[in-house]
């Protein structure tokens, strides 16, 4: 910021693995913030720190000029926003709602239609980039909304992510995080069966790693969750039942749109039976267990 | 090599795009070539450049220390070793082949039995990296035999790739290729759903790349035919004809050893419903066509 020109107060709701980190780097880059999360004793670190705590969503955003929000469900985005206690309802005209989320982009569009009616400005911004992106400042931050809006908060981000993209009006920053699911899907598939079909073939698996990580077939998933599937460590990076949900939103929009993705259908009903038996908490590379572990059909 | 020792002969069959650029690197590096390949004309320049011509791929055998072949189709491989004018019959007791087209690990492993039978080393040692990585000697070569003959040819396999690595015993180069194009099947059938849920959403599908590729969705595949699918580019890299034939052995390979790959079924169904289309001489990346082409039930 230019020096004389007052950092704007952030309101900041959720504080799980991501937005607890996100927080941090804000406090740490000078800004006073506002928080509120459903349980209070994720924000006392952030507390000692400064931040100062609210009992209430719509108290946060009164007190705020921009609000960030990082939730888990589309439901809990729906009722933090449009609820009787809600941000819409609570937030001045002119402030800057920036919801992170990973949701639906008609609820998106719909928070966003309600918030120009008070003059509130709304953005989808969800992320990828996990919990070290968040660490260190390095998310992807996929944007719908106005530009205009995106401009006055872009000092902001910028604490938060490296790559900050406009991809269209409201919801089209989750339309965009839908197709990074979307690609994660099918491409976590082909890892494991890869994998899935190097060890029945009696191969080596790191050792196959070693040969293909670097050509055509590498990838992320590949190569960040390919070792650790071929040592058996399940322990979540992106947990299952996330990711679930967000295949549901994916799904859900594409069969809006007429839009078949027989991939995504395909992975999803392996990860509905693998949380069934009990894994819905394991990383998404737990896939793997579904080859051998049970007939595929 | 070590001055003062002669450079072993290379008898070198299979002169297509990758053979080609091969076979030039080991001509460039001071070796003696003996060629044969199915149409003559193709091995014109490499005889201008000093390499000796054979009409027989018999005669090529037993007037090398070493033999690289790089051919079509399984039966192709089938025909040149094992046929009454092939390799194994022809070759000198001593001298190593190496098959480095995506073939079979059965075959390879037949081959290499009645290639010890006759004291003729096999080595199998298909290639990933494609063209570029055939010009540059970037290729990752992936062999499966005996880690002795892999050593007598190490100096003349250094010209060719940079990531050789001994798979296991006979075959285990050609299983760990069909790892390859199955974790490719897979995770190309993520980029075409992704980018075919961004056009249905109506968002600009190399700004959702911008957004994506350097992510947990990022890919060899993702960022290197991404671009190309986005501006409509169907031009080969690799055909689909090639990658139908991949598929088909890896397919079989893996019921015969009771592994199923739904992915891979998936995406082989869809390419042979493309390749019915008339796109067999498309680049695999035309597998985003099948997205609103027409329905994919």
């Amino acid at each position: 910021m230019k020096e004389g020109v007052a950092l704007p107060t952030i309101g900041f709701i959720g504080l799980g693995i991501m937005g607890g980190a996100m927080a941090s780097r804000l406090i740490a880059a000078g800004y006073s913030l506002r928080l509120y999360n459903r349980s209070r004793e994720k924000a006392e670190p952030l507390v000692a720190s400064g931040a100062q705590w609210h009992d209430t969503p719509g108290s946060v955003a009164a007190a705020s000029d921009v609000v960030v929000t990082i939730v888990g469900m589309p439901d809990d985005v729906r009722a933090l926003y449009l609820g009787s206690d809600g941000l819409i309802e609570h937030a001045r005209p002119g402030t800057v709602l920036i919801d992170m989320t990973t949701s639906s982009p008609a609820l998106a569009r719909e928070i966003a239609g309600k918030g120009a009616a008070r003059g509130v400005e709304v953005l989808d911004a969800p992320v990828s980039g996990g919990d070290v992106g968040a660490r260190d400042g390095r998310l992807s931050i996929m944007v719908g909304g106005r530009a205009e809006a995106l401009a006055r908060v872009e000092p902001i981000l910028r604490h938060l992510g490296a790559n900050i993209v406009l991809q269209g009006g409201p919801g089209a920053g989750q339309h965009t995080k839908l197709c990074n699911q979307i690609v994660i899907a099918s491409t976590l598939l082909g890892v494991c069966e890869g994998l899935a079909y190097a060890a029945r073939a009696g191969l080596d698996a790191q050792t196959v790693l070693n040969s293909i990580g670097g050509g055509a077939a590498g990838s992320f998933q590949l190569n960040n969750l390919g070792p650790r599937i071929v040592r058996g460590d399940y322990a979540p990076g992106f947990m299952i039942e996330h990711f679930i949900k967000d295949m549901r939103v994916a799904a859900g929009e594409a069969a809006q749109m007429g839009q078949e993705l027989p991939g995504l259908e395909l992975v999803r009903s392996m990860f509905r039976r693998l949380a069934d038996a009990g894994h819905a908490r394991s990383g998404t590379h737990a896939l793997s267990r579904m080859y051998g572990m049970e007939p595929l059909k």
